[in-house]
């Protein structure tokens, strides 16, 4: 049994890391941590955990979490990893951090973005960034993985392929995304206020998300040269999920059929990442609830544009989810182990 | 041109008015009261409002009010309008409140479901009850009307009839009553964050919720005699609308055609409250949007009992509508100007 | 590993079991079987199975069927598993029929509330009604469950402890009940129709609903004298979840702790029921995705009344799952296998 | 008092056709068609009518249409209206039709999107493109008007100035759309089922939807060259609204400033279209429930792009309010009147 520290616990993202590791077979929930609601049951705050009256939430205390767990989940808000992170890897137990803190290249662009001063660019050199369709094999080695982001993951999962084989132009892309509510948080804020946000529909962060910078460094990678990028998350008017409509321009000479090859090659064996034949699109339904990326795309003759659509769940594929799919690779599980294969369609 | 300041005009029952009475033929809007926001323009804090930007939020003050309205609209919390009100009736404007704080017949019972002394019982005993559909040649006089509460409007609307007529036993009157969220105002509270309510659905305020007390006393009054009942409201993942199923008790010999009859004597002329024909049923689309109470009810003769269901728009005929139809009445204005008259359905 | 046919797999209920024994440890699905999409693979019709594509949707061939499984789910449509399972229980296999075909004590019941002959009196003789909390024992024994309606399922438990303990009286229940609209069924009618449901809501089947008849059948076993009962369900705009709210009369000298002690006794093992302490109440986000049912009360002091409020996710502990739960017991394996313990929440 | 009919009244836009002109101060139905439903009351078919039952649903009649009307407003399916509009202009009333059969400048172009071949080219020439922003002066003049498109109403007034000022490039545009599901009509089809759509988003349409070349004929007149874009709708779980998030790049040298200037000079004495100040971006609660659309841009420095938003509610800016309109400036009447100025927000 791989025993399991949650710190963060009570977030959206910690709630579903707990729901999600209670029932894995092969770990044991020993800490579950929360600052706000240290010393309740977790039932108090999530009435959904009435059954289980024995979790109880916890204040921070290094040492006991460095003596009773395995593995570390940090699901705090971006600026408190940093702070926590260093601590838990030197005395001696793995990390897997969901924040944007260790999901870097390099220090400047995540101060740039994020505001922040980045005072541990050893720990960030270190850290692997757990997406396993590209980086299963340092995952797998690492103590420290920096879980992406979920508009990040569903991005670069439609582009990455394209982009490595050359099949789109590295220039112009326009990434138009959806979200539902949960990514926002857990927050007493009027915007997402059930009044305010139901039927309702926006966008936010107009040229400026932080994810922006995420979805262009792993592009970057792809394309073997800088990628910057158009990104326009939205606001959508439900609890989980995330859609992105990618707009890309083909290079000459790109068919559907080297398309799906491309896709072919790199995501074959993945477990969780299905492509959708050529015209085929996903939708919120097909994801939400599993830990999968569902990726449809579709050419557009008349302006040789391909428009590539990428589906997930934030909370699960975009954050929990892919976070329990990264222990399994550093503990040598099998890779879908307690993770939710089928989405809910209802 | 009648002249409207309202009062408490940020909170959901005061923007609502605040849109009705800005489209109203005989209405002008000359104060917009918000102590939260007083200095901003209203589309600061109701983006809607954008293309009208010269409606201005301003703190109380009531000489200006008195002198530059002939209706003040107070929309404030329970108890704040106790001490608002008689301050500007003594000025010489009249007052359409629409808290509980001037609602009962005695100040007792006031204090024991709200909690707070009651330090006006001259106003209390002057004020009419603002239920147009049992009230409106008191309305037509009165300087001072307390706007019924929105699940006691649906409720009262569907019983008070047979109640008069006999026709149902005043014991063992069930009313599962629910609403959309609107309802509980606009407030950062965790309960009615949309990712908390969405897709939910509750009971509360269970045998605890003030409207029980106001029910009751009108329904005493149609009964001629102290009537004690059930009320449970719930919480739907809506914006609007409440429906309130009523379960009760036929007395022996009520017949469907009795039933008919006693809701056409008294609502025949009443151009917002529309009995359906036996045995059909209304739901929210067919009300939200309009100032309209619709009524439908079914026997169910192996139990001898009467199911009554009822809906109103919470917003509209549960608030700023009626204070409206009563500002009409008060005015002297035709019944249903201003008001409106079909629902939205979609 | 229990080999397992599906048959009427297309159906939400069919849906929803092939999504929960896909996952389950030791059951097989070998064959599904949906009349209107033989041929086709199940991801045509749900496209969140696109990562399955082996799933193949097939005609019915009871000897196939018989030979390749151990247990067959039908969920059928009323009156076409009277049909259907004679034929499957005569090959051999055990049903576990999720209709309500096989539900009743007697004939007449079913002919009256269903208006459909029942030819097969033996068989639904011997069929075990598939509550586990009360018939687990008969359950294990069976070769046919009749698993319970949706509705019946939250009422039962809600009810069934206090009766039987003469904790409230038997005459004047009323149980108020809202669904999801998954409830309905997958259909293309305009009443389910997003537009028409969405933010809306209403009561329907008022007084001739066919759960009024299954609910009052095992309350009158819990009363051990005849219950007739008011029965009215509600469709709220959600996809999933169930909430019966059920006022009750006390019997004199009942006490909030002997209503708690009437639901420990018999809810104390049971891993899928959970009442909650005096005054909590649930809400579907506590339910929705799990097998559990919850259950909290009130005492109204005021009126001698109990309100009792009981959640379950309609298509899981309502259908599905319950029906897993029973194969669970009838096969011998550990009564959570398989089954969703912590509810989604969001 | 103009005289109305309308043919097409059991629709989502004929009911809200309806809705409109039923509280229209200067107009009055004289004649409501609906083929399906001929006979009945519109009560019948549309609950929230129950207290209008007066209103009754006609067979088509071509004559007694032309006697008892002024304008006839034509919400039929597109093709529809190419059999029926011609009649009612040789019988000598005024039209203003909702469907896609005159909005073209060629004939050409409506048969390659629509599949229809358009045999009336002469009125298809006289027909007026309904956009009361460009053509006001051309519809007051008119004697049939084709009222726009939902989608390119949106998209053509984020656009048309900037274009027509040479602030963006023409080449290049993405319009990335989405819809509330009302755009789809009243439909008993499974993708438009409340489990289906609820919870869920997707793209549809993607690189063929129609809009496409009528937003393209109208920015081909703004740039005075020929205009092709990338467009790509969206359903979205809310029934009204539409956001429009349309990606341009900028022409060398514009400023805020000048974005501003151009949209001042088109929209400054237009009642219905706001434009907000730069980095202010509209959400759809902002404009549904009324006439309105509302824009809002900014610029992205980093890649020299300039995002614009824009919202309308369909039903009303993108179909019936829009109509009425044009009816309103067909005679003579102010531009506002009948028409709702401010948006529900709740």
């Amino acid at each position: 049994m791989i025993r399991i520290g949650i710190v963060g616990a009570t977030g959206y993202a910690g709630e579903e890391l707990t729901r999600l590791l209670f029932s894995h077979p092969d770990a044991k929930i020993t800490h579950l941590v929360s600052r706000s609601f240290a010393g309740k049951r977790l039932s108090e705050v999530y009435a959904n955990y009435a059954p289980f009256n024995e979790l109880l939430l916890e204040d921070l205390q290094i040492d006991t979490l460095a003596k009773d767990t395995d593995v570390v989940f940090t699901a705090l808000p971006h600026g408190q990893s940093l702070q926590i992170v260093p601590q838990l890897i030197d005395a001696g137990v793995k990390v897997i951090d969901l924040s944007g803190d260790f999901r870097y290249d390099d220090a400047q662009t995540y101060e740039t973005w994020y505001g922040i001063h980045h005072d541990q660019p050893s720990l960030l050199a270190e850290a692997v960034y757990g997406l396993p369709e590209l980086y299963a094999e340092k995952i797998k080695k690492s103590r420290i993985v920096a879980n992406p982001g979920c508009y990040t993951t569903a991005s670069i999962l439609a582009l990455y392929p394209l982009l490595k084989e050359g099949l789109i132009q590295k220039d112009g892309i326009v990434i138009d995304a959806k979200s539902g509510i949960t990514g926002a948080g857990r927050k007493e804020a009027l915007p997402y206020a059930f009044c305010e946000a139901d039927e309702s529909f926006k966008a936010y962060g107009v040229t400026t998300h932080r994810h922006t910078s995420e979805i262009e460094q792993e592009l970057s990678h792809a394309a073997d040269s800088p990628v910057a990028l158009c990104f326009t998350p939205h606001l959508l008017p439900v609890k989980r999920g995330i859609l992105a409509t990618c707009y890309t321009n083909l290079t000459p000479g790109t068919t559907a059929a080297a398309i799906a090859q491309a896709y072919e090659k790199m995501y074959k064996n993945k477990p969780f990442t299905t492509v959708l034949p050529h015209t085929v699109l996903p939708e919120l339904k097909m994801v939400n609830g599993s830990n999968h990326c569902m990726i449809g795309y579709r050419i557009d003759p008349r302006l040789n544009r391909l428009i590539v659509v990428s589906c997930i769940d934030n909370l699960i594929k975009g954050a929990a989810g892919q976070a329990v799919h990264n222990m399994n690779l550093m503990f040598d599980l099998p890779e879908t182990e307690g993770l939710p294969l089928v989405a809910w369609y209802l």
